[in-house]
């Protein structure tokens, strides 16, 4: 699992503070989420093929997280593009999407669909044989979900060498990598330990902007391989979070803490902070393996 | 009157290669023409004053000349602007930044105005004591206009010592430089050429983008400056003009020539060209005064 960041402050865009947009590729899918303004010249900056996007994944109506996907849905028209595109997000963005198409008397070459949210629990929102993608409702002063990246349990490792030597014929290789005993050529049960062994572990991430602090999510994003959170204040600021329903470093880090996640990544920056240094020392204080987010930097999950 | 080229390429935004968006300053009056994606970084990277801009005039509803709005209203909201802020454009403007206002739960901070536009015939939209905005009807394929920004004639020029050799009262100098003949301080009546020279021809600026060949806009843009004329295509390329309706750059020389104008300047390329020199070339048969629009170029009128 490879996670770009494409934008990581919040609110007003600058020449080097671009606003939300992340690429997540899990075992070659490809997903983006949240789409604030610039996102597809930064796509074009890390030379992304625009049709491996299939599926986007908006948080929110705030325009810092989504100003970029008209332009985005348009340009894949113009590149004439064919293969189906999934948007999710808030209910309202089909109308926003449908209305400024209507005016422009254009329409996509390809087909565009929406799966309005309004929920307020958790949901698969789509889930493939390799991965699933769920809900994190998020506590924002508007409707707010972040998202749940999971890889499916990846197959078991076969060695070849020892299924021959057990004379187990190809035609059994899958059933073996999916876990079960087979027979063999003589019709003597295989147990699987003895010819696979286990496959890479599954990967999760979970993407969480914005939000005030909510301990509601630390079932919902127990034990993630990688935390993205929000933490546009520092400690100093806090008393901006309860009107902005924005979260500090300290914070994060808690939810952080509390749900045993390996990695968190702070992201979604006020632009008064000159010194992002500080969110790391704040939220070191909590939680152990933190991170910050940067415009264009690629993470390893 | 200055002219900032923001970005001047046609559909897809490329990292070098932008969309419409234009700043024009008259007097001191700082005018904003036309607003694709990444509009407010271009802002933030010419160190424009955001408070300046209190007019803003959109073409028609393509991407690539309006989707960089939404994103400038919101931050200037972020910013805490009070001034007023004016909106020209086709109908529809009003019910799609409306429509994300609403859905955002997040209102402006200042008073916005929208001007909408749905005549088909040039009609004054903006007038001050420094000049007058109209719109020149453009042949696109959604409704879409092109302006004319026209300074006021300029104040006569007042000799201050020759005017005191009259013996003319100061109180009278506001009439002498509009031209009138005022009495001296004996009754004597002075003629007003005696103590003015001409003040600095009024200038005038058309912008013309998008539009297939239109040869009824020659009256309104007669004799103007600069015109700023699409040429999206080369000539190579004409049959595509149809269907889009866009220009080439011979067109536009034509336009240009016909009009008398004094300088002309293309712009809205199609991505497709490497070497843009092919467009002056393609021009100067037509038409003498040729230059072409850059990201970040600055024309002096």
């Amino acid at each position: 699992m490879e996670l770009r960041i494409l934008g990581c402050f919040s609110s007003t865009p600058k020449l080097n503070a671009l606003p939300t947009a992340q690429l997540l590729e899990i075992r070659n899918h490809l997903f983006l989420i949240d789409c604030g303004e610039g996102t597809q010249m930064q796509l074009r900056k890390y030379k992304i093929k625009f049709t491996r996007i299939k599926h986007i994944f908006i948080s929110h109506l705030h325009g810092d997280h989504y100003y970029g996907l008209p332009g985005l849905i348009n340009t894949f028209s113009l590149l004439g593009r064919e293969a189906d595109l999934h948007v999710y997000g808030p209910k309202g963005i089909k109308e926003i999407i449908t209305l400024q198409m209507k005016l422009a008397k254009s329409w996509t070459t390809y087909n565009l669909f929406f799966h309005e949210l309004n929920q307020s629990t958790s949901q698969l929102v789509y889930q493939n044989d390799d991965l699933s993608v769920q809900t994190i409702p998020l506590d924002h002063r508007v409707y707010t979900n972040g998202y749940l990246f999971k890889e499916s349990k990846s197959e078991r490792k076969l060695n070849p060498k020892k299924a021959k030597e057990h004379q187990i014929d190809v035609a059994y290789f899958n059933k073996l990598k999916q876990g079960a005993d087979v027979k063999n050529e003589h019709g003597q049960l295989i147990k699987n330990q003895w010819v696979t062994t286990n496959g890479p572990p599954a990967k999760s991430y979970a993407f969480c902007s914005d939000t005030a602090f909510k301990e509601d999510i630390i079932p919902i994003i127990k034990n993630v391989d990688t935390l993205y959170h929000e933490s546009t204040f520092l400690e100093k600021h806090k008393h901006l979070t309860q009107k902005t329903k924005h979260s500090t470093a300290a914070e994060a880090a808690q939810i952080a803490a509390n749900a045993q996640v390996r990695n968190l990544i702070l992201g979604h920056f006020s632009t008064r902070y000159d010194d992002l240094n500080a969110f790391t020392k704040e939220a070191l204080q909590y939680f152990k393996h933190v991170e910050l987010a940067e415009d264009g930097k690629l993470f390893k999950i």
